[in-house]
């Protein structure tokens, strides 16, 4: 049975990425030998990087003076990275959920944070209304998390604050464009819209690093990285070459402009789905604040008895990975990049016949 | 014409390894999706990280109350967190070249570092003789690499030293039988006999976490990955699966005894051909500090100018990653546990030919 792939991360990514990474786990750049043993110091891997970062720029319109990094670690890495690298003595910080109580936990080792705004008080279910307005033109930088997967919110488009900015984009970049001139930093876990598991893409503004006194290891420096090309230690080289082939793939729809629109087409159509439903409510009540990558819903109140029987009833269907993270319960469908419409489509004629079985 | 990959890492890996995740890459534990595209949440990838932490326990008989972890970041990221979580005051090291060196830089961020013993003054073409004596009873910990991959030297011996010891194992691990008990740490980037890049593995000592004051990063924290299996953040999934398919490999030989045999008559094979050699000579003159695992050698100086012409002629016979380091300069053949006898019968067979058209 064809499988539909909704999971949150690592999820699923296109098949032109999967079928070129198998063929280079066989036999890469017509070496004879398999990417997972060459030396990412071959003229072939470094030809490899090379492509990807020349990529990023072009898909993403990143500006001179910046640098794209492919690092280890993890985005959880970089919730402390940032701040030792950025923070001297005080960053703003919005608070969206767990993924940004994660950042907020990190940059107090390092200094002091303000926390602008929250939505803590509705389990992180809306966008804080304003919070531009409340971001301090003292701080050194205002950190904001783009895309809250747990919950499915998204902040899609680019703030405005009267500093500088450092964002985790781990869960929606690539699915529009960005200003990256308006940021120090955008980091983001590449095992969403990029790549399997193992690497995380960084965008740092050269000229914005070397600003803070404290002594940091130096794998923890951005510096560090920047001056080596991503090659200053072994970078996870299949996931850096699996990414590659996503962004050809990207490059080969059009850009972030073709792909945000299917992105919104396929939101649209599981949102209607929902909100016309007699059976399921979208935990995310301000439509401007739901995201796009993660469609989080639940049983109505008086279905609530029945949620373990769609599950199972959409496990039969070819549905993978729509269970709902635990802070939330329900479910959880993560329409990422490489999730194609036909899913979307299977997923919502689910739900149609559920309740043509069920609903009262 | 086949290729013998003699790279120093990333390196080659076991025709099953590269077999069984090319397969997974397809379609993971019959899923129907590629391990590219699947949550580490999963039973069928836990399964994953269970079998493999079992398997380097069995393998390299790990005693009771040590953890093994499989993180992201490489071996350079644990210069720093080695360090980080196990320096009070003092640390002695053991400077046996490069890597060593890039250890004790981070150690010194950290607390004070007392270098035992150097063999910078040549090279680092030699194991400091009785390095052992030379480490006082009042350090936090004695740390040292046990494989010099640029030098070809290598400590095949667990040292006998009156404290604790961490090591880094990253280019001889699994190698040999290790008495891990003496060890509060052991880690290894896992790219040369373990997996592709992008992984590395850790054998903490449970109860030796925790005794500094310092404020540490949650991430950089090994009790944070003690206390949550390896899965406090979304792990290098796939290199986590091959280092998997590796360990099933090692115990399908019948273990580290029967791998160090191989590994040894590899080594022996084509250090005998240098030596009886009227072109090459050893970079490495004690044959006791000689590494089984990286053999170096440079032409004799009466030949030094057909460096060059030994390399191309052993390129167009299929050597591959044979140029030493810049270093070292010469040639460098790494015998890794994957690398086959064949291959090394291929590079001698090659060199008494070149000797046969070249030799005076």
């Amino acid at each position: 049975m064809k499988k539909h792939n909704f999971y949150a991360g690592p999820c699923i990514l296109s098949e032109y990425t999967i079928k070129n990474t198998a063929d280079a786990v066989i036999n890469f750049a017509d070496m004879g030998l398999s990417i997972l043993e060459i030396s990412h110091r071959s003229k072939q891997f470094q030809a490899v990087v090379d492509e990807a970062v020349a990529l990023v720029k072009e898909l993403l319109e990143v500006p001179e003076g910046y640098s794209v990094l492919f690092l280890g670690g993890g985005a959880s890495l970089q919730f402390a990275m940032a701040p030792m690298n950025f923070l001297n003595k005080k960053a703003a910080y919005l608070d969206t959920g767990v993924w940004a109580n994660k950042a907020i936990k990190e940059a107090k080792l390092f200094g002091e944070v303000d926390v602008v705004a929250s939505s803590k008080d509705k389990n992180y279910n809306y966008i804080p209304k304003d919070f531009e307005s409340k971001v301090p033109a003292d701080v050194d930088y205002f950190h904001y998390t783009s895309n809250n997967t747990i919950y499915g919110t998204e902040i899609r488009k680019d703030p405005d604050v009267p500093v500088r900015m450092i964002c985790d984009m781990s869960s929606d970049i690539f699915s529009r464009p960005v200003d990256v001139a308006k940021y120090d930093l955008i980091y983001a876990g590449a095992q969403k819209n990029l790549a399997p598991s193992g690497v995380t893409i960084c965008i740092v503004k050269d000229d914005a690093l070397g600003h803070v006194d404290r002594v940091i290891p130096t794998m923890l420096k951005y510096k560090t990285h920047v001056d080596k090309g991503s090659m200053f230690n072994t970078p996870p080289v299949l996931p850096i070459y699996a990414a590659l082939q996503t962004l050809k793939y990207y490059k080969s729809l059009g850009g972030l402009k073709e792909i945000e629109k299917m992105d919104i087409a396929k939101a649209e159509k599981l949102y209607d789905a929902i909100d016309n439903s007699k059976m399921f409510v979208a935990t995310i009540p301000n439509k401007e604040d739901r995201s796009i990558m993660n469609v989080c819903f639940v049983m109505k109140p008086e279905y609530a008895e029945l949620e373990k029987t769609f599950f199972d009833f959409a496990t039969e269907r070819g549905m993978v990975g729509i269970k709902g993270h635990r802070d939330v319960g329900g479910f959880r469908a993560s329409l990422y990049n490489a999730l194609p419409m036909e899913s979307v489509e299977a997923l919502v004629a689910c739900m149609k016949e559920f309740e043509e079985i069920y609903a009262k």
